[in-house]
């Protein structure tokens, strides 16, 4: 093997292959990257078998050849190499030697024979999305899933095609985030992608283009051109969400989403210190008392709110609502409600694509 | 007590007395901020008994009194308020509460007579200083003190006063940072200041004020004015550290500073794998090659460099030397050398106000 290419290119390129470089593998082989030079091309590819990343770039190339090396040490060694050109050649069986300018490495390299085969994805059919709108709808329900490992099935996000829309939903039993779009997709699709996955696939994701998903029965394909990002599916039925999401409310809060949020974390300050989480939401008339206590302490925090329907005491673990209220970018919010041990519904006031949904806390004398 | 301040005055003061609460001490009221209220004024204090920090600010005082709440949870609140005034008043013996517009606190209290007094310094005697040079001369020493307790003298700087020239010092038995300065003072000063006090006398320095320093046998202030800062100083005698400056060599190198750093830095790369952290600097006529290997690669990187003397072959943990070429800002230095035993001491080109010295790595074919 041995080609040449701009140290810049090389080095984007393997930010991007190393992602999925968990280094937590018990295989060595895994701590690498994989490097095959064909025509004019180089790509680099990374794997934890779960989650592989491939791209490629161009370089010159004047023998071609694969190796893996390891991914840190490379990594590390291109991004402090002069913005030049850089070499990179076998030397034996297993060493390679690396060359920019007056640095030259020699690196023993593994072989690329050992490296995990990526699962082939038949890429027929195409769900075509604007990455900057995938991305928005990731981020707006990754947050909400599960953090322990006791349902599997919930560590992931739903990615659900129906009747022409494209569902995005993540719970964790005590909250719920669905995100929808309107696209054009010949038949149905219900796949849930890992978490880990989807962190990933929001680094990279730019904000101009456009990004080409499959999914097989196990695995997803994402498709930006130059990078590809293969995940397996996670196994299992995902919860029937649609059932959790109540269609009725008896009263509806609609208030500035920066104000309550403020308000909820300055009363969740003292919630905190006694590890409860706790503040009491009591709705009036024309205004919202926050309150919340602790061996610290109490507070009482008071917000404008338009109310349509009867007033409620409701309590809540704070971080939830404040997950939500931090992840919307509205400015006004609509809360709909129906008794203190109802879910509580949020959406922007504007748009009906986003829905979240946080359970309450019942409070002992309730 | 009750007063009414800025929200944004408080919020500073507050992260600036913050700064001497380390939050591992045994003693609760140590996690806590004393606030007094004077005519006019109200001082914040925070301690760790070796390290205790004051600072005034200005507010409209109605009732007398001091009270000590505690420093995480009230600068967590304060600085969540909305950008206005904030009251605080003594509810009970126990509580005092915060008003700010709609937020409205109850915090339980500590007592104020639980706080420990801080150690009275006479400031009789003052060294007068520009805190940026301050600042400077303390970042370019601190970093060589010694990171382990088995020689407690070490892990702090020595600021020696002699001869109208303030010598700050700091050795961890690998390496040596010397900075020196001009001054006008009447006699003599040798006190060593905990590293710990060190590093929050820098986030608390500003770029255009005069700082003044004071010593008694035990301890040291700084005054900024508005703001104290009292710490304890180290006990024993500092290592005469005079006498392990070399004032001859061999062999001298000029060289570019960030050219050299690159170089290192990249070698140090593959050293730092096998954990040894061993480069080798092989000084010639008119260059300079440097190489590393380990299990996982090998490598050389050339530099330019002038020569007076002789070559000369010679090893070092690459993070003494990164250490120091980082910390100077200079664009030429130079390396002064006798042998691949003895010290190598690194200086500015141009002035002779900082001296840095590494001792090398014996090899085992040398």
């Amino acid at each position: 093997m041995k080609f040449k290419c701009e140290k810049n290119v090389l080095q984007e390129a393997i930010s991007i292959a190393q992602k999925a470089v968990t280094g937590k593998s018990t295989m060595p082989i895994l701590q690498g990257i994989l490097i095959t030079a064909e025509k004019d091309e180089i790509t680099l590819t990374g794997s934890d078998i779960d989650l592989s990343i491939e791209t490629k770039i161009s370089a010159e190339v004047s023998e071609t050849g694969s190796i893996v090396v390891d991914s840190r040490l490379f990594g590390d060694i291109v991004r402090k190499l002069p913005n030049s050109y850089i070499e990179l050649n076998s030397v034996d069986s297993n060493s390679i030697e690396l060359i920019c300018e007056k640095s030259k490495f020699n690196l023993v390299h593994m072989n690329a024979e050992d490296f995990p085969s990526l699962p082939s994805v038949d890429e027929d059919t195409l769900l075509s999305l604007n990455q900057k709108l995938l991305k928005s709808m990731i981020k707006g329900t990754m947050f909400a899933i599960a953090q322990d490992e006791t349902r599997p099935i919930l560590t992931g996000v739903l990615f659900e095609i129906k009747n022409n829309n494209l569902n995005l939903v993540a719970l964790d039993g005590y909250r719920l985030a669905l995100k929808r779009e309107t696209i054009n997709y010949e038949g149905d699709v219900s796949a849930v992608i890992p978490g880990k996955t989807l962190s990933e696939v929001v680094k990279i994701l730019d904000e101009e283009h456009e990004v080409n998903i499959t999914f097989t029965s196990n695995h997803t394909l994402f498709n930006l051109g130059k990078t590809k990002i293969i995940s397996r599916l996670l196994e299992g039925e995902f919860i029937k969400y649609n059932s959790i999401i109540p269609e009725e409310y008896n009263l509806k809060v609609t208030t500035r989403r920066d104000e309550l949020l403020n308000c909820i974390e300055r009363a969740s300050l003292v919630a905190k210190e006694g590890n409860t989480n706790l503040i009491k939401l009591d709705i009036e008339d024309e205004y919202m008392v926050i309150t919340s206590n602790s061996q610290l302490g109490n507070v009482r925090e008071e917000l404008n709110i338009i109310l349509q329907g009867q007033p409620l005491e409701i309590a809540f673990n704070s971080k939830y609502l404040i997950d939500v209220l931090k992840i919307m970018d509205e400015e006004e919010i609509v809360m709909e409600l129906s008794s203190s041990v109802s879910p509580c519904v949020i959406k922007s006031k504007e748009n009906s694509n986003c829905i979240y949904l946080v359970l309450p806390v019942r409070l002992l004398n309730s």
